[in-house]
């Protein structure tokens, strides 16, 4: 159940309107890497999570809970922006000040910059934040409903790539404003991604093995071929040549993929070359790791009982930490 | 700030497996009438009311908040439903039961009817609910983002609107499942929905005037006109005859439209009929109002200041209310 | 069967171009509340009624047909106010008059504000309008599924809502425009809003009973509950205490929901409070429901019949009706 | 303006519900060749076609208008198909009929294959049509925003290719039906795709020159040019050797781009081969062209006067029609 | 397969940075009509033409290639237009030039335009071309999906159209930038889509009978009516008198639509009139196309056989090919 | 420049139609972690790499045209999975086989699974793959636009994130199939995914620092804190005790958010804890990356020259790779 408290999670002001601001802010509120993406990410992940792995439940419900209390703060934030907009727009009879602005005369040019105002904060929401992003597209869950695969450990590598993404738009963000309390709250935002980025990788890091993701190994036959796809100006590097980051396999180099499509017929009868791998002890490995992730998952959630959410899952108390 | 509680509004339960009705249950979770297009709606529709009404604040921030509640809840019912799938998927290697069931010959026939099963299942979240709909339409805020225009007599109608809606969905979902704990969950909800349809109610109610929404009035010269556009088998009814419904003015029946816009020259010339109102009225009321709605907004949040949204805004203490 | 005469409903003028106004109008032409959206709802929810209450499909297409008169009148105003768009890019080889008014040096400065012209009159329809909203997102039929439910009295109340944003939108754009025959033509259309809101409001009102939508009634156990789960700053009012507004029932408050939950684990054994009804008295209201509803429509369109839709179904004529 | 008159333009008829083909014939209701697709493309095509080229505006008008029957008949057919939906659903306290036939033991088999309904007609609209297509996804403008250019060479090329898919979709679904009637009603409305596409190549005749479409020419240095991209199985024919089809210049094969493009240092220097057409002929056509394409424009919808969309523009009658 | 060669097919370069025209160039990245479009159409269609007409497959594939090596030179040409963007991004600390640029005091004011720069150029991507319109719609393969058909006569008729509509989004380009070098560049992409039309339109051509597209003929009952649907300023033309233009069949023009469908019941009884078809010789020229189309279908492609793709299937030696 | 050869990079083939696994297989032609994805993600990133990271764009270019091929694999699998449903929608006179088929009492039941076959192999392109994920939804740059955010060290992690899903989705599609060749192919393809994984890996190692993404360093106030926001059940692992992964700062866990908020007014007056790094530190780091990261990219694409995208930028030749 979720519960809200008045009080947003960090004390946003604004020094005074600025709705062309508040239009890019949009980017953090329905855009897609903003908040509302992170918050219903993690939100949706945790259902599969929670039988299984009760502990990765706890902390995708508790960040995705902080990312809704972050999409609060950046409404609130763009709701004060535009300080300004919806009292000049109910002043209908007498022809707003709006108008006269936008036609480039007011004093209070400075408020509104006509050019980059989002045109839903004029004639749609009248000055309120809409689930779009900066360019007025509504937000759809197409940007996150494939982060959700249910495999923990394909999950969370979504995770904290969406981290590194939110982390990059603050950093832009924070360019376009002047407005120091607004930087405030930006830089407070942008560090959470940062915080949550840990916490994922360390979620990550305490599932073992962790790769390849899911169950099946890759196969020894075409693991460590490098095609050359793009050619003039090609390079060599850690990731065409030497071994393998995780399987440390070594790299066979394709320098030119049609020749060598051409003449194995469309890579029939490729053999392993360059890894210690066999096609044998991949399968063992299959075997092994499916009879593993099916019992512990079917073990947590066995199919032919009744089933209730609210009971508990054991959970255990914390010892070690540093608790404020 | 959001907070979250790992217990469920309700206690939602689940006798047995049951995908095809979980694929069913989706237009609740990611559908245009779901809980996650309420939820965000009356959010968002919030940060606009909260200045000038911090009581219309109060009780959207309450119902958004129970929303996210109930979308957990249909969440989490359609991962009990969903139980088994995802522990099948990971039997990767020894080819899971899933496929057997899927030729119609398996044993567990009546926990997947395949014909009905969203493929995202089975091949996408492996189990766990994705913000879609029952067809796999991924949610998007097109659904609700014009449900905030910035005038509450207007957001308040789309509110209700949209419970009714709500409702309808949980009355055909009754429909398609035996399993009598989900049917609990379901009527709950569905009670829920006809719960804040008296809510949204009663707070349109307590505006005045809430009619017509905004500040302008309608024009007297065509505001009870009734085009007959549609000819052949007409009707006369309270809608095209008699008074109207809020302004009791006089329906004025155009019989004829082809007709009557050819002669007027598309309406050219019309004068007020079957109304007292005049356009002078009509004027004086435009600018009554638009002092009064500016003036209340703009006291609230004057443009000229910082803002500070954790600034208690004055609520009175409940004296009449009947607390549990 | 549709049929066209070239005459606009309304004698649209505009009296100069203004391609700046051109594109925030285009929030009417293809907005989430614009006038196409508003055509298709009614003509979409009409194919349901006819069956059933001819009386309702009558007002229900009357209204669409003149929806789409107005969808005409929006496009054609549009059209004209972006006047010499095309003829300029056609004169493609001399290096348009566009790119220097681009520039911000031309004399016809006035003519285009190039801040706000959506690029799709520049490079996409070259002067002509196009099914998207102000900000250049395709209309989607997702602004209206939903609000066909199959239920009369839910579609309804969405009707009245949607007429109610219409209006509110018509109510800004008047502000954004000087041109004294576009504010003519705005405020005939925001006035039919008005019109049309009443015209939905009588039809609703002549459904007996209309509440809740549909046919089952709400659980006496959790209809009148309010749960406070928006905590500090918090208000009473109508919405929360005293009687609901449709069932009459007293309201029970729960100020601190999540004690509340988890002492009576998940609502288990909640019993209904400050109501008269019953679970009996419901029951027996359900049951007497679904046979009317059903046998209304069963009986209107028998399952075991061909169907034929040009069949006349029997209108009655006006006698009360004050014709033009 | 547009009307409506009660009967369809086609007797459509149904033998016996069939909400499998319903589902499938929402592909011509709300799909991307669809009857919505059509009328709106041709509507918002007439905007801009009508002050330089009234006789144009009235055939995109006429077909539009045709295509706006074309959707009410397939609308009605598919809720006639549906007959039964909705009064089962309304018979709610007693479970309806629907949930037996969904669990494949009715007797009304044959009337629902539970396996290809749409769920939004058991959910959602329970039993009428949506705007989407077999599928459920909603339409979208995008299906048709891109046809409208600003220039009718191309507009109606984009018409004559549309009705080749939208006949398609009927050829298609003909296959799918055993109901005479509805057969009946399909085999008129692919007739009319037919003879639209007739009636557009007709007007496409009628403009001249229409190639290419636009003002600009084609630059001959790289307009007869044909690149070998994807090679292997390489085949000849007309449209790689020989002549162009409309410019008669002579095809210039690049048999292998790759050298060919690093060998000119990306076709610098590329000189006109195989034509009679100079830089200097094209310039000259480019000039003649957007005098007489801008002026014509310009001449019937001058920039700077008043602008009335009723205004009659001088339309001719047919003295050489075959009228019924 | 594909394959990459990093020099570009034509030679791309900028003057200096425009992010303003990047914006407005995003219409051929990921537009409507642009590149992205075009490439995966032909792509698409390509796989249903290659068994049965390998020719036909050879060229959709060569411009397939050849597109998506056009959106190459687009993006490349978008991202030299963005040169300094990301940049100044990175120059964080330091408070960026661009804020001061927006503030419209810099001094390379010319470098960005504010009013028409991309958001998503400086809070996404930062400087990079992402798959938007130049309104930021993020391209859609709704633009698409429904031009491949499944028969040839109509998908290479969509591609002619396309062809068209791609021409006109290079020909209004062209009109806003000054960069002779942009120039240059748009110049040879436009004329390749006149060059890709002619090579369509040879292709439509070599198919035989191509009219109507499908195997079905239509209806002589129906196929040369003319619905008068919108009345008014009639025009008549060879798309309403005289003969059709491929049927060579009487039109008969029906002045009074709806007179017309009244008295006839929704044109039952209609008999073919102004043709020489007959039912009868349409039923059997539908036997025999339906004959000869599947059975060349599949005889290509067996469905009792295996599949392999990589399979030759007997290309043609060109000998009448102008080869460079 | 791309290039094409008609043999596909891999051998695929398939031993009979199967049109339900085709409508599976979909999603990873047209789904959110499909080819197409994959394919245009590398593809819109490698733009902003080429300039000041060669060696980047040279591995995402060699990826991006692998997974061109890769989409060829998937679409070829797809229409050979389909042989046989064009044939017959060609054989349109006789009444096509598909029919009965649909009727489930056809011979080639097998061949046709009505229950799971998308209709838009049926009525749309008629046995073709369209650019779809499973369920019919379009394909959408909305799921990979936000993964360009024009810095590396974040798009090389949202790389190895979407390899991570795409390798899932194999794995989940191999479980549904029993056909051989296509168990062949699926697992050439799925361990593709995890070679790519690895070299994005090894890519972004071999970019220092790389943490944070982007030029801004976290704020130490607020970096190392752990919001409890969802309790009961609470659990205690790396990422909320001890060390965070990167930074190595000790975790504050703040197990009463509601109370810490409130009592701190918002976090103001917050202080760094367990962390050695102070406000000064982080300003010095923020400075030295700006110029860092700014001076690299300015000097590799300095703003006032010329640009021409095919002037060679220096690749160097592998000496150390082990080349077939």
């Amino acid at each position: 159940m979720f519960y809200h408290v008045k009080e947003l999670q960090f004390n946003a002001r604004v020094s005074k309107p600025d709705p062309a601001f508040a239009s890019l802010l949009l980017e953090q509120f329905g855009g897609a890497n903003g908040e509302l993406a992170a918050a219903l990410r993690y939100f949706g992940q945790a259902f599969g999570a929670r039988k299984p792995f009760p502990d990765k439940y706890d902390v995708l419900m508790d960040i995705a809970t902080e990312e809704f209390s972050h999409l609060e703060i950046v409404g609130a934030t763009i709701q004060m922006l535009l300080t300004g907009i919806n009292g000049d727009l109910k002043n209908a009879a007498e022809r707003a000040e709006i108008m006269r602005l936008l036609d480039g005369k007011g004093a209070k040019e400075q408020m509104i910059h006509e050019s980059m105002v989002a045109p839903q904060f004029l004639v749609g929401s009248a000055g309120t934040p809409a689930f779009t992003n900066s360019q007025g597209v509504p937000w759809t869950a197409a940007y996150i409903n494939g982060d959700c695969t249910g495999d923990l450990t394909a999950d969370l590598r979504s995770d904290i790539a969406a981290e590194s993404r939110a982390k990059m738009v603050y950093e832009y963000l924070l360019q376009f404003t002047d407005d120091p309390y607004v930087k405030e709250t930006l830089n407070f935002l942008m560090t959470r991604e940062v915080a949550h980025f840990q916490m994922f990788e360390a979620a990550l890091e305490s599932i073992k093995p962790n790769f390849p993701p899911g169950v099946l190994q890759s196969d020894p036959r075409y693991s460590n071929l490098y095609f050359n796809m793009s050619t003039g100006n090609d390079f060599s590097g850690p990731w065409n040549s030497g071994e393998t980051s995780e399987m440390r396999e070594t790299y066979q180099y394709i320098e030119d993929p049609i020749r060598y499509v051409m003449e194995s017929h469309g890579l029939s009868g490729q053999m392993p070359q360059g890894t210690h791998r066999t096609m044998e002890t991949v399968e063992q490995l299959d075997r092994d790791m499916s009879q593993l992730r099916s019992r512990e998952i079917n073990m947590a959630a066995p199919v032919d009982q009744e089933q209730e959410w609210n009971t508990p899952a054991g959970g255990m108390t914390s010892t070690e930490r540093d608790t404020i």
